[in-house]
């Protein structure tokens, strides 16, 4: 569609790929990887911290943003870059997951979703036109379609049902995003598909070809972090790497622990977004490398920092050769103290492990396409 | 008793002095201000953020270091500056205002207090030596004597009592001090005595004179910051003035708002340590410069950051030339940005208000060295 996605390498030995997706603001070296800023900021982290960090997008919530600060607020300041000063690339997803997971409070038709607000009830519609309207409003750089993510398990009727819906939404988006361009806080942003069908391979390839026709500048996996096994989940990755388009990037939405996320690689994704860096962070699990090679299994462990057994520790929390500026300063604090700080219920504790595994997974994926380029993986 | 303390300059016009209290972690330029790390971290900051800030001391508590990480904690890492990576200055308070807060969980005794634990409810002695020790094991920079903090409204009686005693347990400390300085984790530490006698000015007095016998590195004024009102506190520290040794440091114990401190200073108080510029940020009030005169009555307002006027505010929350790269850093988030943190509950917005408020009292102290260096105060 918009030629946003350039492709430098395909990996011999797996379906691996190199590239770059160019944004309004700025160009993500693939695969990479996005920290979640839900309500317009990752938890515990200020901006800087994210640029120190050295990622060059984050991913923001439309739901909450909507509801909070809302869109009059966002409208005032020229979009959530300028409210939260960063001037790197966004992604809003539409709205729809968080919408679903309402449950009993929300209803869904064919124009829409109607839902009550978790924070006071108030209800609310969120159709696919609204969805972009609020996007364009937080002035995304890359807005998503809004999508129906089905639960695991779902009936094959329900799937189809609902899959056929999430393409009907999805050409209006299209159309939205293109006649809102103007108004928008972001002209220059890109537009994403997204596939559903659950773990079934004929309704998701079916899907694929849909959203093909209708076109889109990138292309998200989506409902596949909902409870399904990891194996019925990669299968349905490798399936759909024929049948998007191999001209845009492709994006696997929600939480993926570092092993999958290189096996999804291999599987041709080149985006992610994960909760579980820093969502484990604030329960005190911490990410370290285990050796350097990541085509090689058991290249990570993941340790709990309150256990007994760091209470002495004078290891660093993340060796200062880790990689960049937040490694080095990381390094000077010990095990022992951060365990501290989580036994007293120091929120600082929960800061600097957050920016530990934000560090570890971003080093992750740096080693990824070093892995891709010297042909390891 | 050990000449750590300097005086360059007396005012002409007030009581206030410049000087320069030398510590085995650095010298302080007087009058200063320390930030609170109670439990060994100033709460949603890093060491490296207080070095950042620019302060030369902290200020943490030995009642809580002692119940958690545990002196064996302490011990094992060689104190508090390897523990939490900071190699500057460090003053500890003695254990027994946490211990006397207990209320009835507590019992007070020649010997010292016992009392019960707000964690787990397990049984502890404190004495003048115990505590003694404790800081040594923390090796702090700069000890303070056991002494009892007596409740607002006290009988006169009750206060007699217990300044005799406070005496007794100094006289201790002193022995102890000097007996434990070749195990102690700083043999370069100093120690403080602790005047106490309520707003009674008889018993100050007399409680100044006793402590100046005895003889230590500094005075603290102590319990002056428990209810009673601001004239008559300042009533006190006034006829201290007079009482207390000239060429030893005076620190005044406990909360004091920016006005209040410019008032002890012209007092002749040379040390400060507060809670309210953070423990008032995390309920998002903001302290802030109206004028650059320090001198002249209402230098500053504090504003409740989560009033709806600030909703659409884009002002700066410190303005860059407010001094230093902390006002740099947090010169980029707005009013709005900040209040939206908080209606959201993000952490992020108590840890940027916690900088700006530090900011504003470290900036405050060193306007005020610069009044008091060019006779304007």
């Amino acid at each position: 569609m918009s030629g946003c996605f350039e492709l430098s390498k395909t990996s011999e030995t797996s379906r691996a790929r190199l590239g770059v997706v160019h944004t309004a603001h700025g160009d993500l070296l693939t695969p990479f990887f996005m920290p979640i800023a839900t309500k317009g900021a990752v938890k515990t982290l200020s901006t800087a911290d994210i640029e120190k960090l050295g990622s060059p997008i984050l991913l923001s919530n439309t739901y909450h943003l909507f509801l909070r600060p809302g869109v009059d607020v966002l409208e005032q300041f020229g979009g959530l870059h300028k409210f939260m000063s960063w001037d790197r690339a966004i992604l809003t997803d539409s709205g729809g997951y968080q919408v679903f997971s309402l449950g009993a409070m929300r209803k869904i038709t064919e124009d829409g979703v109607t839902f009550a607000s978790h924070i006071d009830g108030s209800r609310h519609e969120l159709t696919p036109e609204k969805s972009i309207q609020i996007q364009q409003a937080i002035g995304s750089d890359i807005v998503m379609v809004l999508d129906e993510c089905t639960p695991a398990g779902s009936s094959f009727e329900y799937l189809e049902d609902s899959v056929s819906r999430t393409t009907r939404w999805a050409a209006r988006c299209k159309q939205e995003f293109a006649q809102g361009r103007g108004a928008s806080n972001n002209p220059g942003a890109l537009l994403f598909g997204i596939n559903q069908g659950g773990t079934n391979q004929d309704l998701r390839l079916r899907h694929a070809s849909e959203l093909s026709k209708i076109g889109f500048d990138g292309y998200a996996i989506g409902g596949l972090s909902v409870g399904e096994p990891f194996d019925q989940a990669s299968a349905v990755v490798s399936a759909l790497d024929g049948a998007l388009p191999q001209d845009a990037p492709r994006y696997f939405m929600g939480g993926a622990q570092p092993d999958e996320i290189v096996e999804y690689v291999k599987r041709g994704v080149d985006m992610f977004d994960c909760v579980l860096p820093t969502r484990n962070a604030r329960h005190g699990l911490l990410y370290r490398f285990v050796h350097d090679d990541v085509s090689k299994p058991d290249f990570f462990e993941s340790l709990h920092i309150t256990n007994e057994q760091y209470k002495y520790s004078k290891e660093p929390l993340v060796l200062p050769q880790d990689g960049g500026a937040i490694a080095q300063e990381l390094s000077r604090y010990s095990l022992g103290y951060v365990r501290h700080l989580f036994t007293v219920q120091e929120v600082l504790g929960q800061r600097l492990v957050t920016l530990a595994n934000l560090r570890f997974y971003l080093r992750l994926m740096a080693d990824i396409r070093s892995a891709i380029s010297n042909g390891k993986l």
